[in-house]
């Protein structure tokens, strides 16, 4: 049976959605290892549109499900449609979005709310046991949803200290194609571009969180 | 001494700009290859803007260039600053947009215009005698500005009947991962999504296109 893994989106475009290339490399080693993908994003508005040139914001509203779609080719679904049983894992690439759409931790930090969708999602996900993988800033969901999680958010950052000393995560420092599995809460993390790397170190993070979910799902 | 390509992208997302998964794919092949790469795109509006949900168009307006820079994560120039003795070979994903923005062959066909900026580009770098590749729906731009140039835009097609018929070019019908090459002008062409193809059969033609690519320099 092949195995089916539910990716979460979170708009098009790292500083005001999800990073594109964590998206598309990940599609890429899950389909390499013979994963069924299928997409979800909230229904909901960007916090912000941002100039991907200038770091500006732009006078404009647009929707994080409609954006999100434009990294699949338009197969996508509301994540409010989101069906724990039909999906073996939860995937969910980083870029702002993550952090500005799927939760406000880009702005709240420790205070963060996250959204009902994904809070559903993730948490219904995490009670029928089944692994989450998420990379670059989106562990930090992870770490404001369940207590003491062992996550990586890549090295020394605010966004480190924070998940560590205000939400009582372990961090882990990591480096490139590094992945860190908390067993018990049965989460895979990697850094990604919360480190300055090169689109050649996020293949080798996507075919290493592949990896580990691989070996995961074969235990379970 | 590294090598330098130049991609020229055309918005981001396949019904109105530049294919993610091309482009984001074809960077990783370049990457990995040890190409440096540096982005350009025309500065100008997009045809359209496409909701890629529902393959309807949207009451907005969105620049080329703008939002080309998302998949570049910022890094991307106008195209009017290409400076053809920078680089060793010019490169051009597909998506819509490179037939809606890049040119106008998807709805005026082989009376096509193509955009300024592209057309002083690909004429310029044709004239210095280095290579051109490019992707999908892309090759029709090739098609386009030299007489009888020998590309693919994959299997039968009312676009491929157009630039065999109406533009002189020799169309090669090819299917996944293949790699048309014209050698008296210099051309690699590859169909990538004008075929019904997996994201894994995309980054099997772009890394064949690089090949090619890395041949041509080789023997430059």
């Amino acid at each position: 049976m092949t195995k089916r893994v539910a990716m979460i989106l979170s708009g098009c475009g790292v500083y005001d959605g999800a990073e594109i290339h964590e998206a598309t490399l990940s599609m890429l080693a899950l389909d390499q290892a013979g994963y069924a993908v299928e997409f979800f994003a909230p229904d909901v508005d960007q916090m912000h549109v941002i100039n991907h040139m200038t770091g500006d914001e732009m006078n404009e509203t647009r929707n994080v499900l409609i954006e999100s779609s434009r990294i699949t080719r338009g197969k996508i679904r509301p994540l409010s449609e989101y069906e724990v049983y039909d999906f073996d894992a939860l995937y969910l690439p980083g870029g702002f979005g993550a952090a500005k759409n799927l939760c406000d931790f880009a702005v709240k930090g420790a205070d963060c709310t996250i959204q009902n969708d994904v809070m559903e999602a993730v948490t219904i996900t995490h009670e029928a046991g089944k692994p989450i993988a998420a990379l670059c800033i989106a562990p930090a969901i992870l770490a404001k949803l369940f207590k003491g999680a062992k996550i990586t958010l890549g090295g020394a950052s605010d966004a480190a200290t924070t998940v560590q000393n205000d939400l009582g995560a372990h961090h882990v420092q990591t480096t490139h194609g590094d992945v860190v599995i908390d067993e018990a809460l049965n989460l895979i993390t990697s850094p990604c571009y919360m480190l300055d790397a090169s689109i050649t170190q996020i293949y080798d993070s996507a075919q290493n969180v592949v990896k580990a979910l691989e070996k995961k799902l074969l235990n379970a």
